[in-house]
């Protein structure tokens, strides 16, 4: 009998293409599906929360599928773990109500975004962290951040300039901590657009190494113009960490 | 004018064919000794407080050199930093006695061993820590360290069969502690024989695992025999941690 499955997944995206499959590329969900398709006989049709760009890491993406196996979840995991290449791991298979959708069911997600400002350049977490070459004032990047937070039209910060679709979305909280030689900007909203949050991150570092006053974001939502805002910050310090359903 | 100086440098061991420089192979020292001789102009000659195996990773690995160069300790880390590999880093560069010797100076060194038991493979260190697919008896093992802690002879435990010198040496600490999916095995002692941590901790899971009494180690140690003690564990979840002076 056809069951529905939420999957909770951890993968390092330094070598993929990202997550969505593509013909001749290595990706997320590519490498999934294919695990997916050994087990249950034929394709399947694996539902992401979201996608994640090339490079671009997650500790807890969200994922559903219809299988019909007779095997427990638990089973079900430690196959596709066993398959799987060791930067990708199912870190949780459990059974789903039939109308679970992991896209359409998202009511949030938080993704953190980590940069690393100390003098020597760091070893064993080196893919997780984006190097930067100053050390941005954290304040100033407060008060943008107090700017950027809220409901807004964030046309400015879609990486997509075709985007046809709303995008207006609530980000509701924008965190940026310093830990010893590190800084961590933290993102929760109900959505986020195409490299939404790298923009975000881009921004406010041109803010934090004193480019752009923080009022200046303002300006830059307001003209619903990609070319405003900052570069899209590079992918190997994003990491998804949570999906709320 | 020519000054000694002390390194304290940290690496990923993965990729390389261990410490020491080797014709035709990728190697800690011979990567390091590169960035030297560029930035000397001539050969130089570095001097590790030890030889890591290949596989195995540093925190806080110590080396010492002499140098001519109109720089300060600062800009010769910098220096190092910018030409190696980022799997290698240059923590701290300090001026030396003319006297100090990274290797003859050494008065103990501290190394870590992490095993994995969880049920999921981690993606995100999954190169410093070796999975293993049974759960070792802990308290089991700390009574069989208890008794291998300690001055001996630890031929046994040598993973050179050609050893000429003294293989006694003084473990002073054995320390086994679990964290959550991790089991953490500390190593403190004034120095250590080839693949002598790694003998170790191949024998401490075979009495975790039940394969023998933790009083058989009293006599693999009495039997100054390799083919007694347990198999060399995996390069990977070794980490050279601290070197005392």
């Amino acid at each position: 009998m056809e069951k529905n499955y939420k999957l909770t997944l951890a993968y390092d995206g330094t070598r993929f293409f990202g997550w969505e499959h593509q013909p001749d590329k290595e990706t997320i969900q590519g490498k999934l599906e294919t695990v997916l398709e050994r087990l249950q006989g034929h394709p399947v049709d694996l539902i992401g929360a979201g996608r994640t760009d090339a490079g671009v890491h997650a500790r807890a993406m969200v994922a559903s599928v219809r299988l019909d196996v007779r095997r427990s979840p638990e089973e079900i995991r430690d196959y596709m773990n066993r398959y799987l290449p060791d930067s990708i791991a199912v870190r949780e298979v459990k059974e789903a109500s039939d109308r679970f959708h992991a896209r359409y069911n998202a009511l949030g997600k938080t993704y953190r975004y980590t940069c690393f400002t100390g003098p020597v350049k760091p070893v064993f977490d080196r893919k997780y962290v984006t190097l930067l070459d100053f050390s941005p004032d954290i304040e100033k990047m407060r008060q943008a951040a107090e700017i950027l937070r809220g409901e807004h039209d964030f046309r400015a910060f879609c990486g997509n300039p075709r985007m046809k679709k709303s995008t207006v979305r609530l980000v509701d909280t924008i965190q940026i901590e310093e830990r010893k030689d590190r800084i961590l900007f933290t993102f929760h909203g109900t959505g986020f657009l195409q490299n939404m949050v790298r923009i975000l991150v881009g921004t406010l570092l041109e803010v934090g190494r004193g480019r752009w006053e923080p009022a200046y974001v303002r300006e830059i939502l307001d003209s619903k113009d990609r070319k405003l805002a900052g570069p899209t910050a590079p992918p190997e310090g994003l990491c998804l960490m949570k999906v709320d359903y």
